[in-house]
C-alpha cells in the first residue's frame, strides 16, 4: 500500500450546505464515516457487534484519543509512554536511513536495547496527535459569492484558508489544516499537536517486515508482518520540540490497550485512521478519462521507471538500499494502478457510472426549478473537464523531470527564494515559515537516496519521456539551458550532490540563486517562469472547475438524499471510522479463508529473496513454539487475516480494534481486484488485510526477544 | 505442461525379477499404473466409483483402445473417422508451421471447414495407437552375465533391445520400443502403429487455448481451454502412409464416447496416458544434487534463454511466431523447475528422502546375507553418481552449443552421414533407417522456427555460457575451428539457413561434408571426435551405474515388499492409468474450489495480452449463452477443473474419462507447487488440472461454429 499524502483541495459554492444527516449505511462495511457521525451509525454497528457505547467515539475519549497520524500513514499509541504502532512500509524510510554498508537494519531488522538506543526516524517524520476537527465552514465561505470565478475565486477560498490555519497555528506545536468535505459542501479544520522528535523504536527483518515482497503485495494468501514502531519524544516540560538529547517519551491522552484474545472469523472489527483520497463522488467522465487515458499512461511510466532503477542499481547493495524506498513505491504504486485498471474493467465501472450519471442528470431535467438551479453547472462542469484532463496528461510527463532529485533540489530551492520575497501569509502553501523544517529536511533526506550516477541514469530516461510531450507542451526556456549546458556536464559541474551546500542555499535570496552557475540551478530557474505560468492556469481552472464542480454537487446531494442514498465524504485524509467483520471471501475457483498462518508462512519460506524468514522465525514454527499467541480456533498462530472495513491509502498503519476497542492488529493492505473501490466500492470483492497482533506479538518474543516493549505495552512477557 | 520426450534407459542385473505383485495402493490418488495391474488396483478402483469391470481396462477393448500417443503427448480418438483430441499446446507447433504473417492461426485460431481444409501438421507429427505391450525381460538378458561391466554391458543391452525393436518393427508402418521397468528388473515391448498423415483440424484462438499464457501456468484458478483437434490418415486401403492427396481418414478401432453429463465435486475419474519421467526411485545423493545443483543452473540457464528470445524478437510479429513454440517451451520449464526446487523444499524432500535411504542401507547392513547380496553394489552407485553428477553439470552447458540451430543441424546431418557408413542394426539409436523421416522432419521444420538474425544472437549467449567451463570441459577443436573461422562470418557465409541446402546434405558422404566449407558444418566436423568420446564415456558409466543400481534397486524392491509398501513402477513414457476424485484443496489463508467458470473467465478477461478472450466467446458468456452445456449444480459454464489424478509430463493431451470410461474433459496441467510429485508424491498438494468437455464443446458450438466436428462426436450441434 503507498503512501500519499492527501491534500485535495475542493471549494463550495457559496450557499452554505449543512451536513447531510446518514441515511442508513447500505451495508455494514462501506463507508469512511467522519468520528461525529457516529451517533447516526451507531445502531448499526452495534447490531453488527460493537460493544462500546457509540457515544465514546469522540475524539476526546479512549480508544479514539489513542489514534495518531504520521502524515500519509496512520498509527496509534500502544504505551504510556509513547510507544506507537504502525506499518513497516510506514517506517522504512526510516529504516533505510539509518542502515549503511554493514549496518544493514533494512535485511536484519532493528531493535534498541533501550530508550538511549532508540534513533532518529528520517528527517521530517513526524507524530500528528489529533486534538480537533472542528466546522468552519461560515468562515471559509466569508466573502465568496457565486460571481466569483476563475483565479479570484480560488484566491479567496485561499486566503480564508491560510488565515483559518495561521490562526489556528498560534498555539505552539500544532499543525492545523482544513479540508473540503462533499466536494466543499462543509470545511472542517483538523488540529493536530506535532510531535518532533520521533525515533524508530523496533522493526523487524525484512523476511517478516516485507515477507512476500512485491510477488505477494496487495495479494492473499499473505504472510506479511508488515509492523514496526515509533517513539514519540518531547521535552522535559511536555512541550514538543525537535530532537534534544534531554527530550524524554511523550506521554499521550491514552493508548490502545492489547486485546487478550485475538479475533476470529465473523468478529466486529473497526479501524481508525487517515484514509487519504476516494473518487467515489466523480463524474463519469472523469471515471473514463482516468482510466482509458490517464492511469493507463502513468502505469506505464511507473513500470518502467522501476525497470530503470532495477538496472541501474543492479549488483550493488549500497546503491539498491539507498533507492529501496523510491522503487517500492513506484512498483507498489504501478501494481495499485493496475489493479484500479482491471477492476474498472471487471465492475464495468465505465458504464455504471454513465447510467448513474445519466440518472442523475435526467432527474435535473425533468423539473424545470432543478433545471435552472443546477443545469448550467453542469455543462460548465463537463467543458472544464476536458480541459482539466488536457493538462492532466501533460501533468505527468512534465512531473517526470523531478525525478532528477538534483533538479527537484533546486526548484525547491529557487521557489523557497522567490516565494520569501512576499510576506508569510501571500507565499505559497507549502513554503511559508511552518513548512520550513519539512523543506530543510527533504532536502537533506537526498543524500540517503541519491546517487549521482544513478541519478544520472534515472534522469536521462525522464527526459526521453518528457520530450513525448507536443513541443508547445514543453518547456522551451529549460530546453535550450540544458542544450547550452550540455547533459554531460549536468553532473560533472555541480555542487548540490553535497548536502552541507544542498541546504546551506536554503533562505539565500534569490538573486543569488540566479547568478549561480551551478548547473541544476540554472536549470530551476529556466524552469520558474513556465511553473508559474502552469500554476496560474491551474488555479485558474480549478477556480473554474471548483465554481461548477460545487453546484454540480449540491445538486447531486439533493439527487441522493431524495432517492434515500447514504452519503458519506469521499476520504481527504481527515480521520475517519469504518467497521466490518472478519471475512473471507469466494472468487472463481477459490475461497479465500480470512486467516493465514505460521505453517503457511513456512510452506512459502525459500530461504531466499522476497521469501526468507528469519532463522530464528522458521525454527520457533518449526518447533511450534507458539506460546499464548496460538489461536484457539485455528489452532496454530495467526498471521494475517481479513476483513470487510472499507479502507484505503493513508489508512496504513491503523491500529485494528475489537468490539472493546482494543488492540487486534494493524491494517495494511488491500487487495489489487478491490482497489477499485476507490472509485466505487465494490462489496463483493473489498477486502481489508490485516497483520494479527498475536503474530507481532510472537514475533517481539520469540524471534526478535523484544521483551521491552511488551512489558511496557502490558504484555506478559516470554522471557 | 512441457512436451518432453522420455527416453529412460536402464537395464536390469542378470538376475531376472518378476513384477512385484502390486500391493494395496497407499491412496486411491496415488501411482501410474500399468493397464496389466487392473486386476490389481480394480477393488480400489470399485470403491472409488468404477462402473466399468476392471478387467474392461485392457489394451485391446475399449475404453483403453481409442486411446493414442502423439510422442511427448498423449490424446484419443473421439471419433470412427479418425479425429483426435489432444491438448493445445500439443498441436502449437502444428499451428504455427502454418501460421505466417497474414494468417495468423496462433491468434485467431484454426477451423478446417471441411476434410479437404485440414492441413498437414507440423513436419515429424505422428499419431501412435497402441497394439501390444508385451513383457521381452527374458530377450533383454540374453547373454547379460553379473560380470558384464561398463560399455561391454551397456552395447550388449543395447544390442539386444535392437533386435527386439527390429523384429518388431518388420510389420509394416509399426514403431517398437522396449523399455525398462522398476529400474531394468522386467522389461517391454511396446508396439504402435504409426500414423505418418497427420493433419490439423481445429485449434481455437489462442484467447481460449492459451488464456491466461504464463501468467496463469501451472496455477489454480485457471480458465484455460487447452485443446485442439488432429486427424489420422492412412492410405485407401487403411495402411498408413506419408502425406497424400488421396489419403481418407482413419478408422480407428474404438474412440470415446462424449459423456452426456458432465462431472461434478467427488466423481471418480481416471486418465490413461503417457507419462513421460518420474524420479521417485531414485538415491537421496541423486535427490540432493537435483535440487542443490543442476536444477537451479538449468532454470537460470532457461530463464536467461527466455528473456534472450524476447528481447530479440521484441517488436517483430514474425519473429515471435517462429520463436512462440520455442519460448514457451522454455518458459514452461522454468516455472516447472522453479516449482520443483520450492516443492523440494517445502516438502522437505531432501530430509525425507535421507532418511528413506538410510533406512534401507540401514536394512540391508542389519543382515550379513542382504549385506553380502547389495552391500557393493550400493557403495558402487555411490561412486559412479558422483561421477554422473559432474558430468551432469557439464553436459547442462555443453547442451547450450545446439540453441544454434544450424550448428544443430549441422552436427546432425554430420553424424547422420557417420552412422550411414555402419550397418543398420549397428547404428546410434535415432540414427538408424527407420529414424530417417523423422530426421529429415526435423531439419525441415527449422525453417518455420528460425530466423538468422536472432538465431545469431542465441547462439552468442550461448557461447558466453559455454565459455563458463572449464577449459579442459570444453571442446578445444570447436573453439579453435569458431577462432579461424570467426563468429562474425558464420551467418554471413552459411549456406545451411536454405531448406532445401540443408535437407539436401542428409544422406551425403561423410568426406563430402568434410570437405564442405560451410562454417557450421565444419564447427560439426569440429565437434564430432570430442562429442564420439563423450558418449562414449557417458555409455561407460551408464554401464557402470545400470550394473550397481540394478542389484540396488533389487534390493529396495526386496525392502519395501518387506515394509509393505505398494509399488509401481516410475513413469517412462508407456502406458499408465491412474484415478482419483474431482476434489479441491485446501491451502492456508485459501481453499481451492474443483471448478472454474465462464463468469470467473470473463472477470480475469481483460482484451490484452495474455487475457483477451475471442469476442464471440464474451459476448456468448455475456449473454449466458450456455446452451446445453452449462452444470446444473453449478448453474453456469465449467471451464477447468481439479482432480487428484496423478499425472506428470507426457500425460499433457490425456483424455479425462468418468467412471463409465466416457470422455469428460482433458488433462493438461499441474500446479505448481505439486510438480514435486515428479520426485516424491504428496498426495495433500497434488492436483491436476483438465478442460471441462462442455467447455470444450461449448467453444466449438457457440464461439467457433464447429459444428460438422460436434455431429462427428455425436454430439448434437446447436446451428
Amino acid at each position: 500500500m503507498i503512501r500519499k499524502s492527501a491534500m485535495l483541495f475542493a471549494v463550495t459554492a457559496g450557499a452554505g450546505l449543512t451536513l447531510l444527516a446518514g441515511a442508513a449505511p447500505a451495508g455494514a462495511e462501506e463507508g469512511m464515516w467522519m468520528p461525529r457521525q457516529a451517533n447516526e451509525i451507531g445502531a448499526a454497528m452495534r447490531a453488527d457487534g460493537l460493544e462500546l457505547d457509540p457515544s465514546q467515539l469522540r475524539l476526546d475519549a479512549a480508544p479514539l484519543n489513542a489514534i495518531a497520524s504520521l502524515g500519509g500513514c496512520s498509527a496509534a499509541f500502544l504505551s504510556p509512554e509513547g510507544l506507537v504502532a504502525t506499518n513497516h512500509h510506514c517506517v522504512l524510510g526510516s529504516i533505510q536511513y539509518n542502515s549503511r554498508e554493514g549496518q544493514d537494519y533494512l535485511t536484519n531488522g532493528f531493535l534498541a536495547k533501550d530508550l538511549a538506543g532508540e534513533v532518529p526516524a528520517a528527517p521530517g517524520s513526524r507524530i500528528y496527535v489529533i486534538e480537533d476537527l472542528r466546522d468552519v465552514t461560515a468562515a471559509m465561505l466569508k466573502g465568496v459569492t457565486s460571481r466569483l470565478d476563475g483565479l479570484a475565486r480560488y484566491e479567496r477560498l485561499d486566503a480564508n484558508r491560510k488565515a483559518l490555519i495561521a490562526a489556528c497555528e498560534k498555539q505552539p506545536n500544532r499543525r492545523c489544516d482544513v479540508r473540503p468535505y462533499y466536494g466543499g459542501a462543509s470545511y472542517f479544520l483538523q488540529q493536530q499537536l506535532e510531535i518532533q522528535d520521533v525515533r524508530l523504536v523496533y522493526a523487524p527483518a525484512q523476511g517478516i517486515g516485507t515477507f512476500g515482497g512485491e510477488t505477494d503485495n496487495w495479494m492473499w494468501p499473505r504472510h506479511t508482518g508488515d509492523f514496526g514502531f515509533y517513539r514519540a519524544y518531547v521535552a522535559p516540560d511536555g512541550s514538543a520540540r525537535a530532537f534534544a538529547a534531554d527530550n524524554v517519551p511523550y506521554r499521550p491522552k491514552n493508548w490502545l490497550k492489547i486485546a487478550s484474545e485475538g479475533v476470529k472469523e465473523g468478529d466486529f472489527v473497526m479501524v481508525a485512521g487517515f484514509p487519504g483520497t476516494t473518487n467515489r463522488l466523480r463524474t463519469a467522465e472523469e471515471v473514463r478519462f482516468n482510466f482509458a487515458e490517464y492511469e493507463p499512461l502513468w502505469q506505464r511510466l511507473l513500470s518502467d521507471y522501476a525497470t530503470q532503477i532495477d538496472r541501474a542499481t543492479a549488483g550493488d547493495r549500497e546503491a539498491q538500499i539507498r533507492y529501496a524506498s523510491i522503487l517500492q513505491g513506484a512498483e507498489n504504486y504501478e501494481k495499485k494502478l493496475a489493479g484500479d485498471i482491471a477492476g474498472a474493467d471487471a465492475i464495468g465501472l465505465d458504464a455504471r457510472k454513465q447510467a448513474e450519471e445519466q440518472a442523475y442528470r435526467d432527474w435535473v431535467a425533468a423539473d424545470p426549478a432543478r433545471q435552472a438551479r443546477y443545469g448550467a453547472a453542469i455543462a460548465a462542469l463537463d467543458a472544464v473537464v476536458a480541459e482539466n484532463n488536457a493538462a492532466a496528461l501533460k501533468g505527468l510527463r512534465s512531473a517526470l523531470l523531478n525525478r532528477a532529485q538534483l533538479l527537484s533540489s533546486a526548484r525547491t530551492l529557487y521557489r523557497w527564494a522567490k516565494e520569501r520575497e512576499k510576506p508569510d501569509a501571500a507565499r505559497e502553501s507549502g513554503f511559508q515559515d511552518r513548512d520550513r523544517a519539512q523543506v530543510a529536511a527533504r532536502l537533506t533526506q537526498v543524500e540517503r537516496r541519491f546517487l549521482p550516477a544513478i541519478d544520472r541514469q534515472l534522469f536521462k530516461a525522464a527526459l526521453a519521456e518528457y520530450r513525448q510531450l507536443d513541443p508547445a507542451d514543453r518547456d522551451a526556456a529549460f530546453e535550450a539551458a540544458l542544450e547550452t549546458i550540455g547533459f554531460d556536464r549536468l553532473y560533472a559541474d555541480t555542487k548540490l550532490a553535497d548536502t552541507a551546500t544542498r541546504v546551506g542555499l536554503l533562505d539565500r535570496p534569490a538573486a543569488e540563486l540566479e547568478a549561480s552557475a551551478d548547473p541544476f540551478m540554472r536549470l530551476a530557474v529556466a524552469l520558474y517562469p513556465g511553473d508559474m505560468a502552469g500554476e496560474r492556469a491551474d488555479k485558474e481552472r480549478s477556480g473554474r472547475t471548483q465554481a461548477a464542480r460545487s453546484v454540480y454537487m449540491q445538486g447531486l446531494l439533493a439527487y441522493r438524499a431524495a432517492m434515500n442514498q447514504p452519503v458519506y465524504p469521499d476520504a481527504n485524509g481527515s480521520l475517519r471510522l469504518t467497521w466490518g467483520k472478519v471475512t473471507g471471501r469466494t472468487r472463481d475457483g477459490e475461497i479465500w479463508t480470512p486467516f493465514t498462518t505460521a505453517e503457511g508462512l513456512l510452506a512459502k519460506h525459500t530461504g531466499k529473496g522476497e521469501f526468507d524468514a528469519p532463522d530464528a522465525a522458521v525454527a520457533a514454527i518449526r518447533a511450534k513454539d507458539y506460546g499464548r499467541y496460538a489461536s484457539p480456533e485455528l489452532g496454530t498462530l495467526p498471521v494475517d487475516f481479513l476483513s470487510t472495513v472499507d479502507i484505503t491509502n493513508g489508512n496504513s498503519g491503523s491500529s485494528t480494534l475489537n468490539a472493546r476497542g482494543e488492540f487486534v492488529g494493524l491494517a495494511f493492505d488491500g487487495t489489487l481486484d478491490g482497489v477499485i473501490s476507490d472509485w466505487a466500492y465494490a462489496a463483493e470483492r473489498n477486502r481489508t488485510i490485516h497483520v494479527d497482533s498475536r503474530f507481532m506479538l510472537w514475533t517481539m518474543d520469540k524471534v526478535d526477544g523484544a521483551h521491552r516493549l511488551l512489558r511496557e505495552m502490558g504484555v506478559p512477557a516470554g522471557e
